[in-house]
């Protein structure tokens, strides 16, 4: 079976190491399976079967025989649900390690990640970007210490990793330095996630995949 | 198979509508499935079973036999895995509309509502509130453009109702005038899945929870 997953092969400084591409081939490489990627330059217009297939003009979007799926998340909940290496078999089991794929991705990533864009790309130029970048990060500490609390000194958020360790980690490991300053369980919890052998091998191709002269 | 869904008995008159039971409410009436609800008071702390079962401290939680589920997009997932009218059986169709539940959630969802939230509730008494709220809602229209040019002059998503509809029409409809009326087809659309009986039983049965003096 064919595994396309759409990538870029240019693009800012800020964005290697952080376009999502790299999440899909964490969990493809946490789950054994092979994939090829087809990239785009960075801001390059989609359109046609592109379109369809991706209708934000984003990376990733993922083919696999006849599926077509955008989101991240929607791909990781696909690949997931190939290998036990991702989704344990027990539906119990399986219903946690899915409520944390959406707890990353809808309860973190939105008051975390999504606040340093906007305050960082949106707001960057702006006299007040500071004092509102310095709210959202007491805003989101709220969230982060419930996640931190849940964590204690336990590896995975349960008995083992799951894909909702590998889109937590994800999450976490993109914000600045000070949103995970307060929460030691978090730093060791990231850089747990980061220590796998799949993650640094994503990495690795992901970033192979910048062919722009800047790359690494 | 008894379900129960965690929901609000009281809080402000911002909460009533708005509180997420209410998708999952209305995933439940779409597949024609019977439920309880367990109530808590807005702000009421967590401990014990209540914080394992949600670990934010907040509604909705599921339990379904020995299946615990938090986050209503997890929620909204495995009720659309029980029923074809969220989710069709061809595995493209189902992939197609899992793609639209996440970018809901992660793609629409936290570039509006989350700023919504913010500029309302966090930078609210802050002079540059407007300023910051202003550059949000700008920023929010691209993605807003995508969904609209996306949907065009089609009802749904894809070809018919699915759990993709419902996630998006649930993040749409929250939104203050001023971000959708750029978009007439999303305003159609919006009040196309509002129309549907089966929202206009979950909001009834969402609203008749709140038991506060103050709810209608």
């Amino acid at each position: 079976m064919s595994r396309i997953v759409t990538a870029l092969h240019d693009g800012p400084e800020g964005a290697k190491g952080q376009v999502r591409d790299l999440r899909v081939r964490w969990a493809l490489e946490e789950a054994g399976l092979t994939y090829q990627t087809r990239t785009f330059g960075f801001g390059e217009p989609r359109k046609g079967s592109d379109l369809a297939d991706q209708p934000f003009g984003q990376v990733p979007a993922y083919a696999e025989g006849e599926l077509r799926i955008f989101e991240s998340g929607a791909i990781l909940l696909h690949i997931a649900g190939q290998s036990e290496a991702l989704l344990p078999r027990d539906p119990a089991q399986a219903a946690r390690a899915t409520s944390w794929l959406f707890a990353a991705l809808n309860s973190v990533e939105p008051v975390t990640w999504q606040m340093v864009i906007m305050t960082k790309y949106v707001w960057g130029d702006r006299p007040w970007a500071a004092d509102a970048r310095a709210a959202a990060l007491d805003f989101a500490q709220g969230r982060l210490r419930s996640v931190a609390n849940w964590l204690g000194d336990r590896p995975w958020l349960e008995d083992r990793f799951t894909v909702g360790d590998l889109a937590m980690v994800s999450v976490l490991r993109s914000l600045p330095a000070d949103y995970l300053a307060p929460h030691p369980e978090l730093q060791a919890y990231v850089a747990r996630g980061l220590a796998r052998p799949a993650f640094q091998r994503a990495l690795t191709a992901h970033l192979a995949d910048f062919r722009h002269p800047e790359a690494a």
